[in-house]
């Protein structure tokens, strides 16, 4: 999310971002406020009413923050089903412990106000969509992925599984995610796997 | 759901439903209050309040109501995956229109209340996978689905893939469920579709 107004400071604007995960994960985005945050960082009201437009924005910046760190796709030179395999499991290992239902909180509150709305397509799905979608469409052009499957559903049908059980307070597991990715890969491999 | 005190009068229980999801499509879940519902439908509020707990609990049943108008599984004697193809695109089509954004609602209150997600899953996940679960082992005894897929995971995936569009609000078309279903019908199908 581009800062907004004058220049953060690197430390309060980090301290601030904790102040919010922290807060999200003990009460849930429905009950976060932007004063919340600014006594648990320290931080005066002024400077976060300065910089967030709303909780939701606060929330999806912070989630960002925690996922990019704990996601990411190295590329191992495997074929770009093998690749996506990998991601998806790192995805579903992700959406465990404190980040999954703190995602489902902002996908609620998507539904109350179009701005988190906005924010969650234009700074998640889409910069996640950008990294995965060559990713596919490199695995149509090296035979991994049949040809005529639309990377953007694909990605519909994995990340709506993933929300599915968020939504639905279903913890994953292991099991549940491999049988996610076994029906999804035969889906889409160019030569069934089964 | 049970009715719940004394028994209702089938016109005015079918009155409050009515209104119920006109309220519930002009305006959404999260502007919904019973009092809103007892002067729309001309019933008193003390017994809507009788009749249902919160909010969630009306605008459930109001919107169950209009799904078993929407949905139906009848069997036309193909193989079982042929029917299931046809059962989900029902779902979408059913999702589209008002029903759509109702339900987006419906999973966003479920985040915010705990009782309004114990009803969901008892009122319309489980009797919805009830009837769909013995169509997928059907499938599997039939030869057209292959052994080792869980018809759970399938329609984690299937909802997952719908709820995913009605949350980030895509709207969804034939072209794109027909693209979910190829997906899906070649990850689970014994003999591959490709």
């Amino acid at each position: 999310m581009a800062p907004v107004g004058r220049p953060r400071s690197d430390a309060s604007h980090a301290a601030i971002l904790k102040a919010t995960y922290e807060l999200l994960r003990e009460e849930g985005l429905a009950r976060l406020t932007l004063d919340k945050v600014a006594t648990r960082a320290g931080a005066s009201r002024s400077t976060l009413y300065r910089w967030w437009p709303s909780r939701g924005a606060i929330a999806m910046e912070a989630t960002l923050d925690m996922l990019n760190r704990e996601l990411s796709l190295e590329p191992k030179g495997d074929n770009a089903l093998a690749e996506f395999r990998r991601l998806l499991k790192s995805v579903a290992r992700a959406m465990r412990g404190s980040t999954g239902p703190i995602m489902a909180g902002i996908l609620a509150e998507c539904q109350r106000d179009p701005e988190t709305l906005r924010l969650f397509k234009e700074n998640l799905v889409a910069p996640r969509r950008a990294e995965v979608v060559p990713l596919l469409e490199r695995g149509i052009q090296d035979g991994s992925i049949r040809p005529g499957v639309a990377p953007h559903t694909i990605l519909d049908l994995t990340f709506g599984a993933i929300y599915h059980q968020l939504l639905l307070h279903v913890p994953t597991d292991d099991a549940w995610m491999d049988g996610v990715i076994d029906i999804l890969v035969n889906g889409i491999a160019a030569k069934p796997a089964a």
